[in-house]
């Protein structure tokens, strides 16, 4: 007999586990679907940011960060240590409890907020009078009928053509999160987010970390000031990154990977490692959801085709996050997660896809939200900005990091901030001001009138607020 | 003969210094004076802030905070280290390096916006025709007369009756950012923001450290929800805090100093200990100024009078920072210089004094701004509380510091955000977000709707102002 929901919702990620929650508050019956398993086969509900993304990385970051303090930094400090060795076992067995932690806390949630947990993957049977009909496939099957279906099943990682995972010598995402001991060499091919945090953290563990990346420009989806900034101090910190390569075809052995390649002069190199991480990008989990079945159209790309309130070309099916266009972060999956739930109850949910930010926690972090310099310029828009060094601020010299800086985009004519780029210590946490003030559609003047903590990274919002203006305080 | 100018500033610390760079910025010619040496003799601009407060605290405060990771965190997360050891000279000359940083870099913007230093004290000569007639004593003299004068001369730590500061023994805040040894007993008076980020730097250094208080609730200034929470955290590392204490004739000898008093259950007690910083209160800087000799007034604690304005009773001599009505803080005296500057220059400066943040750098540290619960029950205010623990957000497990929680308190009818209480890690860095809602006026659903970035610390603001609803998604 089949199960009746309002909302079925496949995939327990940032953006379907929110979506259950929140339709869950808002009266109506709710199952959430999850196919990831730990070790030992129990549910483990978050999807890739719990699992194998943006938490278990943190962790690590902040560990190997630690690991690069007292190596580098402590006796600049007066702190002296002898023999600073590492036990990487519970290193990686932290991060292991706090994806745990996350894991447990989203049972916990849906517990509390009413939503049925089945543990298996989710796909459309057909649709029926009541709605949809979903199957479960698990440990038990079920067969559950929704009058709603949110797609939340995210994405994985891209592999390189004929060079599958093994996650032993070739790694995702996923296997570089567990590399059993530190190795001598690691090659990264894809300097975006996840090759960039997850070749520091290797570094700084003590790998020597050779990034590859095809693109002529670093960090081409920064802003370029920003990215210049990025590689200055990446390299800086031992880190070697080449962009404008061709990849060859990749050689793995039990022993060692060999990736030949042609670099950014055109000569023949090769690289030689003990490990290579493959992060080149990800592709939506649209595999086995049966789609076809129902007729759900994706686009051009593979991603499931939906317009800017997250509805599909069926009626009463929705996807959200990774699975659909836009870019591949958790909270952005979480907000369209909310603003979908909100429509099935009737609300008026609204995702303002212009100011979401971008986090990446290298050391130093970069982060931004709206419009960077290079796409200001081709739109043709008449803008002035305004850069502050955290060499000036008073808390970060304190702090003993004053890598980076703050720089404040503005429209020439209204003040009205267009984009805010930030590199250096806590970015992540500071960008959050710089979105709030883009969402009250704010001035750069705004943000040189309000006063700030002293004394706080926050300050160099201030400051390059005022630069628009040509006024720093102090610089 | 006579030096003209448009202002003179007097006193070089974050109101004066500020309010001459701004002058400056105007268009005005602008003197500043102020007295603070290095130890050889040369300017050292900056007031207290610079010289023996914010900033060398800050930075004694991350260095100990890297030593006591070291010392009690590094095995969870699997580094090792033998010895741990400390040289404290290095560790004070790394304070000494940063302060001197600052000063220099005041020194440096005064002759980028043309503000003539004089190195002295200053002092009301006469009122004359072209304005005020300003006497520098210090190594040279020099009479200036000014259109203009801002008095920006802060403030000193009080002494306990009949007990002076020795520096040595007995400390003020100065004295106690370079105790040339770690004391293995440290008594502290007075458990408001000096007392609590000294003696958490000498506790984490290896210090036993005692706090006393007279007053009977701890943190009586903070929300007392985050005060309760602040004393739970700093007892668990060590501290012992007192509250409701009476203290007795403290008695100092070459070896230690006697503090007798009486408990909050009326029984007499005695604490001995190695040195003793008295942090119970600053008085403002107004001897020495002539401020009698022109009639300048002051309120019936001795602060200069001003209206909110910064306006004192004479034309044209007005006043800001520590010396003036108001919280003794450097970003209020910033806000207040500018705001000076401006208004000399024809400008409408304003200070807001309802959205000035409050930040103590404890660990976990501490953060506000607008009103606290127990401040909102005595107005009779209608308002709701919503709150969210570091113990649910992703980004405090994986840095694996998940002490305290964010609350924001919003009116219950307009949901206008009037006040958020912060107890956490980079609570001071947290704040800026809240200070800009407020700032907008903005309703704890704006911050509900804001997207922010996942995984940080800023989304346990969201949260709290979801729990604000009673919505909260992760709680």
């Amino acid at each position: 007999m089949a199960k009746q929901f309002d909302v079925v919702v496949i995939g327990a990620g940032p953006g379907g586990y929110i979506a259950a929650i929140r339709a869950a508050q808002l009266g109506k019956s709710v199952a959430c679907i999850d196919a990831w398993s730990t070790a030992d086969g129990k549910p483990a509900p978050g999807g890739t940011c719990t699992n194998v993304g943006c938490i278990p990385s943190k962790a690590l970051l902040q560990s190997s960060e630690h690991f690069e303090q007292a190596n580098h930094h402590f006796a600049e400090h007066g702190i002296e240590v002898k023999g600073v060795s590492l036990k990487l076992d519970t290193l990686v067995g932290r991060k292991d409890t706090v994806v745990k932690q996350n894991n447990d806390g989203i049972l916990y949630l849906f517990k509390k907020n009413k939503v049925t947990f089945f543990h298996g993957t989710g796909s459309f049977v057909s649709q029926s009078d009541g709605g949809w009909t979903i199957k479960v496939s698990g440990k038990a099957e079920d067969e559950l009928v929704a009058k709603h279906v949110i797609i939340a099943t995210g994405s994985s990682p891209r592999e390189l053509p004929g060079l599958p995972f093994d996650e032993t010598q070739i790694l995702s995402n996923d296997g570089a999160l567990r590399i059993p001991a530190v190795p001598k060499k690691l090659g990264v091919i894809g300097a975006g987010v996840i090759g960039l945090e997850l070749g520091s953290v290797w570094r700084r563990l003590g790998a020597e970390v050779t990034i590859l990346e095809a693109m002529p420009d670093f960090l081409a989806v920064a802003d370029q000031q920003v990215a210049k900034e990025a590689q200055k101090a990446l390299a800086k910190q031992g880190l070697v990154i080449q962009t404008g390569v061709k990849i060859g075809e990749v050689k793995s052995t039990a022993k060692s990977v060999t990736v030949p390649y042609t670099d950014a002069g055109g000569a023949e190199q090769k690289l030689v490692v003990d490990k290579l991480i493959v992060s080149i990008g990800r592709v939506p989990n649209v595999d086995g959801l049966g789609l076809d079945t129902v007729g759900l159209k994706r686009d051009e790309r593979g991603f499931i085709a939906v317009d800017d309130d997250c509805k599909t070309n069926l009626p009463n099916v929705w996807a959200v996050g990774d699975v659909v266009r836009g870019p591949m972060l958790a909270h952005k999956a979480e907000e369209e997660g909310v603003a979908v739930a909100e429509r099935i109850a009737g609300q008026h949910g609204h995702v303002n896809f212009a100011t979401i930010p971008s986090v990446i926690y290298t050391s130093p972090e970069i982060a931004w939200v709206g419009k960077n310099e290079q796409q200001l310029k081709t739109e043709g828009r008449d803008y002035k900005a305004g850069s502050f060094p955290f060499m000036a601020n008073g808390r970060a010299r304190a702090l003993g990091d004053t890598t980076g800086f703050v720089k404040v985009l503005a429209d020439a004519k209204s003040d009205e901030v267009l984009g805010v780029h930030i590199i250096g210590p806590m970015a992540s946490e500071l960008i959050a001001e710089a979105v709030t003030i883009m969402e009250f559609r704010g001035a750069a003047e705004d943000i040189a009138r309000i006063c700030h903590a002293h004394p706080t990274l926050s300050e160099a919002m201030k400051e390059a607020a005022l630069a628009v203006d040509k006024r720093t305080l102090n610089f």
